[in-house]
């Protein structure tokens, strides 16, 4: 897709989704590890991941996060949205090479401030469900479409 | 500092504190975009967010999130926690060069299950609060002390 389009306030039903898919690199990690400062060894490590309870090496819970909230940002509403507030349970691991993809659902809508509450669930490419919680937004009052500016062009030494 | 180490569950005292600070550089929103694939144009294009109620780019409010993920993860109850749930209420937009401080508290401890309540402030450097909210974790069960991985040597082209 070479243009991103929102979902003014307006036009938001109670009910409507949207999805979100993203598969999880050893990159990834290290980006996230990079950007955060979280060189956690259970995300960095190997050796210690291995001997930790989850026996290989995890991506940052944080990172799904930042998925829903890229959800949030592209998809449903989309561009101009302002985030007020996420709540994210973690319910199990993300590892490397897993495709975690966010649904999100419309389940509220508050006129007053174009206020709008969204359901998130985050699964794996098993259906196993990775992270759920809740947004609030501010949803856009204007229908815009722009051109999607390119993901940057980054490299690891 | 060249390591890592935790506080186990049972020297963990209601009230206790520990901060984790990170200046925003602009490669810092350039790697965010790069890893949740949230290329929203108010962080990535200066004439697009200049027309935005903004009035400049601003940092992925899920940044922040990520830098208080990373305080858990690193300071307070540092390695070997897990990550349960984490609420974020965002209070106001972080922008390039911005220092972001994340205050953690203790505020709850639950013996079964080592559940640890902990609430999470993170301000700007003029003291404005930019996100707030409460993460509880599964602390650590014993006192680990871990060189600490390097940061990852990221270059943007």
């Amino acid at each position: 897709m070479t243009s991103l389009s929102n979902v003014p306030y307006d036009s938001l039903t109670i009910g409507q989704t949207a999805r979100y898919s993203r598969r999880v690199e050893e990159r990834d990690i290290t980006l996230f590890a990079a950007v955060s400062g979280d060189v956690n060894p259970v995300h960095m490590d190997a050796d210690f991941a291995a001997a930790s309870p989850f026996k290989e090496r995890i991506a940052h819970g944080m990172l799904t996060g930042a998925f829903i909230s890229a959800a949030l940002a592209l998809e449903l509403p989309g561009p101009g949205s302002v985030y007020l507030s996420q709540s994210l349970r973690f319910t199990a691991p993300v590892k490397i090479d897993d495709t975690v993809t966010v649904t999100l659902e419309v389940i509220e809508k508050i006129d007053k401030g174009r206020k709008v509450t969204l359901a998130c669930h985050a699964h794996n490419q098993e259906g196993t469900l990775v992270v759920e919680g809740e947004a609030q937004v501010i949803a856009p009052k204007r229908s815009v479409t722009l051109p999607r500016p390119p993901l940057p062009d980054i490299s690891i030494r």
